[in-house]
């Protein structure tokens, strides 16, 4: 079985001398600072419970799934009662408003706690998953009863609830939504089907309350006809049953412990979050968060097997000494396999980068919410606006090569289940997918982040990047090969900006590649970052500055490939096969 | 579920005009010569068989897996069925001479077969996968008897065979096997437990034919103390069960319905094949050919999820139409959208270009067995030594990474088994790491066949790619992008021979990426004779002279990082952390 040990070394690095982040919580007026030791505290403790309390469901959740009879959803078995033990800490209410009973915490830290849950067990971290985001809309958006009456339970984590938006023709296009709204008696009805909602049924609570995206009566078609409705399992003025149903769970490649539901609500009473035909608006509040939720997945799920693959690579005895290495080693750990090493330094380099940026990204959520100036909180929601997409499909994308290659580490064990790589595989495969693919991220980010203001915004992100490598970079050889990609990477932006306005399907081919230059010119002020830390001396994780270097090497340089491919988007793409 | 049509288009234009493998049949004494008429008419047969027969059993297969009990194993409803049909067609003695029944088709042939049954049913085309490695085995190393007592059986497919070499303590070093052969009455009788033994018990046949590693009785310890042994399951002497037992099934991440079995040897009779001591050795005769094997099962993958994929993306109808594409189409299908569309040009270009690859090799196969003059054998045999390796790492990779491209073209519905392209992903992920791991066929390339010659035969490779870019692309832009890419990878092959001497490390650490600096030359070699096939006119399937220039524009000038990589291989590697 795949142990989980919390990296607390790494994460506190991060927090605290690559971010500074406590420092940043004491000129946060909104913030109830936790200070730094409370931090560590808070920290090793949700690490204990991921580790002894979930860790050890995670491939039984993965053996048994979720049983499904009669409308009813039966979780695996220790997934209840781990739950229950999660509410009974306070864990549900760490980042909640001290009015609704919650610690007002950092989103920070709650970021580095939801990487421990999902390293521990992605299928069970999804339950509470969206308990946050649905707070969040819920406080934004609800009238005073509504409030009263709701977020109380969703702060304790005492309801659990679900976002209902895809429905079978209504995937990434949510405009074509069919399930709509009636006004009946001065109240909402709502009829239709949801599909792929995960937590729709469960016997982890009472009650289950449902974020549904349904057309408004009289609306328009498309994405401006919809808005948000609250729609509880159990109506709590009467404690009776309300029309939603589970009609079936997914039989899927991966977090098979999670129940990932059809849903039916018939004659089902609903409550309007937010203004009529302004559901995506209303829903948006949450997605910067949501995003950076499943971006942190795709550093966990890295996290998780680089650390599963590391541990056997060091116990596996396999093969002879290799000339240059492990003299007089035989026989030899096949860490020492130079293969195997290069692989393992470079799955590390992939989850401390991702690290290093979801990180970053909670932390501007921190600033958005809480600082001082209406100018510190608009710089941080331009910021956050570009990172959040570029973290979203990076770091998953991440997560999923990382769970790849520390497979290939186990050779043939890799591919049997016992040993839990393959798990980690299947897992780590949802979060490029859900939540917006992968793919709708890269055309966020360049069409309506980038190009959109004339590549403005984006640009004064470079000049950080560019002012952050003349201070941290100074007197090291690494500053010219992060400069000159950002010079590189500025007159890229100009053609791309140019070249769209002539041919605006252009962005829309070369969207992938540029999201990933983001994300390396964004690695590399961090990994910069990290060698002007190791110069200064002071503690850092064995091997750090090596890793860093590792990454100006053999990573950054990539870039140039990445973005010649940019530029080739400009022709059009190859036509396909025929196909029967 | 997903429909298997076999790509008879493509799969006849490599053999015809790209490879002109008619014209060379023609020039090989030693084999029957076809004719591609018949050529066409088996192929079209042998995907029939596979569209009909073996696709519809797939995703059965890889829901029911192989049921254990008792010492047998039950193979998934419709598998032995389909054995027999394919017995029955002849289709298992395809290969083989026709002294011993067999037809003697050439290697190529069956390779166009062997990528339809696999894209069909992986799990399935396991069973009879060894059959034509074992034969070969048996006809170089048997003596009369055993060759006149088996061969006939292994030729027609009545019996099955099997591979035994891994143990618990030894997978890629088979110098740790223990299970051991004793003399016993002038002949020999082997103890010992093997694992994931594919087919190792199973409904289909009456008798299983086991080749076993085992150490020779009074043999010194390591790799040079093994001998090759068959083993039968029941002895056709007598009609009675040797000593041959199956202790269980694994529980796999994919190709489910091949039974992946532990084996037990006790006081089992089993028959020398080859010298003493010499069992490596004796293995080694089939290995280029069940290399191959694996590789085609590469392209198999990576076409049949390429189509799958391609299928969905015509029909799924998703969001609005993107500025500059599909003008007047709303709603689109998603092959319109520009992510998607990329994607899939991406998979087209990588299936087909491993296709083209595979297919190369096995015509050197047949030259390697049938040519006339032993100077073209030993032409044929040298570079097969450099080209299988390559063929086996880079086709299995790609049919891997194209399995995860189309299951992201899926979305959600790619997450859901049901839709079989999670199927595809699990099914695909084991080619990279049996029959030698990925990693051990870089460094079998590199350090065994590259630098210990100096680096001589992979010059000649280089030589011959030169002369067939100077000759096909004579007068076409990509032809200077192709020469180019040959001279830099020249001057740093002589720097690697040079630093290698120095540092017998290094070519172990740049091992994988000189692989894929190989395979991208010799890529472009048939890219290269693809656009001059197209310039001369002449049928060629929809869109490839475009999915060509597509290559020499995004995918070869990416051997640049590849390769400044191979020189950031001469430093030592980042060390790893500590962990617990």
């Amino acid at each position: 079985m795949r142990r989980y040990v919390p990296p607390l070394e790494d994460m506190l690095f991060v927090i605290e001398r690559v971010l500074h982040a406590p420092g940043q919580w004491a000129t946060l007026p909104g913030l109830a600072d936790p200070g730094i030791e409370t931090a560590r505290h808070v920290l090793a403790e949700a690490g204990r419970f991921a580790a002894e309390v979930l860790a050890p469901l995670n491939a039984v959740g993965d053996r048994e799934g979720c049983a499904y009879a009669d409308g009813r959803v039966a979780t695996p078995t220790g997934f209840a009662a781990a739950y229950r033990a999660y509410v009974d800490a306070g864990w549900a209410s760490l980042g909640c408003a001290p009015e609704w009973g919650g610690q007002g915490l950092p989103h920070l830290l709650e970021a580095v706690i939801q990487e421990m849950l999902v390293s521990a067990n992605h299928a069970w971290s999804m339950y509470p998953g969206l308990l946050h985001g649905a707070y969040a809309c819920l406080a934004a958006h609800g009238d005073a009863a509504l409030k009263a009456r709701y977020l109380p339970r969703l702060a304790s984590g005492e309801w659990l609830c679900t976002m209902c938006l895809t429905e079978p023709q209504a995937g990434s296009d949510l405009g074509r939504i069919r399930t709509c709204a009636t006004e009946r008696d001065g109240a909402y009805v709502i009829d239709g089907g949801k599909l792929f909602i995960s937590g729709g049924e469960h016997d982890l609570t009472d009650n289950i309350v449902h974020l549904v995206l349904a057309r408004h009566p009289g609306g328009p078609p498309g994405p401006r006809g919809l808005s948000l409705f609250l729609v509880p399992k159990i109506l709590p003025e009467t404690g009776q049953r309300n029309g939603v149903y589970c009609d079936g769970v997914e039989s899927k490649l991966g977090i098979r412990g999670s129940a990932t539901c059809s849903m039916r609500f018939e004659n089902a009473r609903g409550w309007l979050l937010g203004e009529p035909c302004k559901g995506l608006a209303a829903m948006f509040v949450m997605m910067n968060a949501a995003r950076l939720g499943v971006g942190l997945q795709g550093v966990a799920h890295g996290e998780a097997a680089y650390k599963h693959a590391l541990r056997y690579a060091r116990e596996r005895i396999q093969g002879r000494p290799v000339p240059g290495i492990a003299a007089g080693t035989d026989p030899v750990p096949i860490a020492l396999h130079p293969a195997v090493h290069a692989s393992l330094a470079a799955q590390r380099c992939a989850v401390e980068g991702a690290r290093m940026l979801a990180y970053w990204t909670a932390q501007l959520l921190d600033e958005s919410e809480y600082a001082a100036s209406p100018d510190q909180r608009r710089h941080a929601h331009e910021r956050l606006a570009l990172l959040t997409p570029m973290v979203k499909a990076w770091a998953t994308r991440a997560g999923f090569e990382v769970a790849d290659q520390a497979l290939q580490v186990f050779g043939g064990y890799g591919y049997i289940e016992e040993t839990g790589a393959a798990q980690a595989l299947r897992d780590s495969r949802i979060p490029p997918i859900y939540e917006g693919t992968n793919e709708i991220q890269a055309v966020d980010l360049l069409v309506r982040k980038v190009i959109a203001d004339g590549g403005a915004a984006y640009g004064r992100l470079l000049d950080e990047l560019e002012a952050a490598a003349r201070h941290d970079g100074q007197g090291l050889e690494q500053q010219a090969v992060q400069l000159d990609a950002l010079a590189a990477h500025r007159r890229l932006l100009a053609d791309i900006v140019q070249d769209s306005a002539r041919d605006p399907g252009y962005p829309y081919r070369a969207a992938d590649d540029f999201l990933r230059a983001t994300a390396l010119l964004c690695l590399g002020r961090w990994w910069l970052k990290v060698l002007a830390l190791s110069r200064e001396g002071g503690a850092a994780p064995r091997g750090k500055a090596a890793t860093a270097r590792h990454f100006f090497d053999t990573v950054l340089p990539g870039i140039a490939h990445v973005e010649h491919r940019i530029r080739c988007a400009r022709r059009a793409l190859p036509e396909l096969d025929d196909c029967d």
